[in-house]
């Protein structure tokens, strides 16, 4: 897997910070964007993300190139709606001879390691005879495993991917949407870290765990792991 | 494959009709929504679509269940975002001995439709020995195919229909989520023609056809279809 | 102000309690919807809205009609973007001798009540000399304050009213809107109780106040209100 | 009214083309983001745009500042639910002395003119006499006009801005709508040209107008406008 951070609002800060002041001050941001200082920027996003007004981040968007996960993945991912998406196509693209995602289970068992491999060589000779045989991209992708690798880029504003880390971050998300939301987190937080302060799961961002029973039970330590 | 239609708003037009006409009628939908006409309806709905005003249309919504649908058409399904899904889970159900959806290029093709069979019947012995190895579904799920039946439930407005019938109702669509789409069309045009008259694809609800040299020609016999 | 339930999907908790089953279960919704009984239903949507697994209730929607509420108000309402509006328009519908919404805060101060009636006969006498003047409805109505009534018809789905509830029946939500809110929750409580368990303010559903020195300080008695 | 644009997506072509080439080859945007030549870029956005893909342009993202709009525009932009806003606040913020926004059609008008200028008055009298009675701004408020001027800060990503044009950039929308939409469009068409290309209402973007009878009859003229 792959997580890039291929662009993204330039200042992201400032953008969001001038904004925000628009909301309670009688100039507009064209006057207050080149003007605010650091130190205003953090007093201005201190003040009315702790408040809760989240809407105001929604001005910094962030696009990523995902390469190299599972479409079991991608499929969790594009449930999210409030984001673009440009994903690679299993009808325009033929999936040659691809290196299926692994999961660590597997790994681990060496038993269940070599039913996978030996069944994902199967696959891929079907996928191949299936092309020989006439049939398009389109038809014979229908034999194409939930751990064939995909591409996908994705554009998330910052509210979205604050959201995207409380569920996704979790030790209860699926380990791989787990692995890239990590990831993403991990790209954007040295480029705006005061838009991503105490960004990540339920523990770290609200101080408690919706989980009930099913809770890992990290919340007693999430304290140390605040950005 | 199975489309039914669960619910939707009672008296769709009835309640788009009084919605349109408070924009320009000083009394509001509670002294009119009970009182219109057929007739009236009709009128009203005429007019307002005519123009181009479809958001009146968004206070209609309906809801499918798509059963043994594959998961190469749900993960095209749910790009669409205006809407609500929820989905059979691979996480959480163990997906015993599936009926894979087989294409119909490769049902037509004896060679391809052996490999196809074959395949499938390897793929569905690695899931369960993995499980019988230990691996939790959500990891023996990776060797599942495009292919596995998967169910789904989706509520969409009629606007949002409207659009996605214009899309997946198409030619150039894939043949299975262009199956879909017809038959969710079939289910919603007797409870609701008038939010439903022209719609399908762009020949039939634009009288155009957008897509240049790839278009199927059937552009010439549109008008004949019209709902 | 008057608040009006005009439609919503039929027996809205089956829907919801169908669908979420359809994420755990093998069988699709078409063969469970008809046969889930009440306690059935209960259990569902009780395990699954305990979970935070929210997303199943946006299949059942309910659409309002909201009479004489000011422009102040309505403004603030659409900036809720998940929903669908048709409003009342100030450029097709002249607003003969309209009644202004009146802030308790003003109605109980005489002086202001004297200054804002006033002023309210003078914005009326100068928006029909503009139209006696020949000035169109929608220029002469830069004149007409945000007291000016409108009609307005929403559609959201349960999700979503759960989160404009938990915004706007808060005590620090501005009255206008607060009430509004707050005879919406009436409306829909009564036909889905299950999926308007608790909801309100963040001291209703969550239990716990956002608001920091700002709160009312309700959240002690919080736990009287759940419904 | 001043319209500038904040920030945007650096370099939103090539993000838009290294997106969109995901689609349809085997590289990640990682790789090709940074080597695409001019030349490719128009290539892939030329196709990609003319097949209808639009959803690759979603990636490239626009943040305008509109400042002394009217609130009656304001309620209007609103109302494109796919879009960020942050708005000054009318309850946070005390106006002060403010200039009205004139429409064009009573400033042509010497007698209209002058019972706008009148009532304007009469109004920022009322609405200081409130404040002066202890009112809050947030009821004083309910005297000010539409015409009352407002800032705002928008983000739109570059699909939602073509739609926006589509819709605003008309001769039957609003003076001042459309007067906002052709200057964002000015602002976006030097930074975006090919993203932009033929933005604007539908005689130039499709080449035909939905406003029938209601028609400005411009479209006879539209293909000198085209950018």
């Amino acid at each position: 897997m792959n997580v890039t951070l291929l662009s993204y609002t330039p200042d992201p800060e400032r953008t969001c910070a001038a904004a925000a002041l628009t909301s309670f001050w009688h100039k507009g941001a064209s006057e207050t964007h080149h003007v605010l200082s650091d130190e205003e920027i953090d007093d201005i996003l201190t003040k009315v993300m702790g408040y809760g007004h989240v809407s105001v981040i929604e001005h910094a968007t962030f696009t990523f190139s995902l390469e190299g996960i599972s479409r079991a993945c991608s499929h969790q991912l594009v449930r999210h709606r409030v984001a673009s998406y440009t994903q690679q196509s299993q009808r325009y693209v033929e999936i040659e001879n691809f290196s299926p995602v692994l999961p660590p289970s597997v790994r681990a068992n060496r038993d269940a390691a070599k039913v996978y491999d030996d069944v994902m060589g199967s696959v891929k000779q079907a996928y191949e005879k299936l092309i020989g045989l006439g049939i398009d991209n389109e038809d014979a992708r229908f034999v194409l495993p939930n751990a064939t690798p995909t591409n996908i880029v994705v554009t998330m504003n910052a509210r979205e991917l604050r959201h995207f880390f409380k569920m996704r971050c979790c030790e209860r998300a699926q380990w791989e949407i787990r692995d890239v939301a990590r990831r993403m987190l991990a790209c954007v937080r040295p480029v705006a870290p005061r838009l991503f302060r105490r960004a990540g799961p339920s523990c770290v961002c609200e101080g408690r765990c919706p989980e009930g029973d099913l809770s890992c039970g990290r919340i007693r330590g999430a304290a140390d792991e605040e950005g």
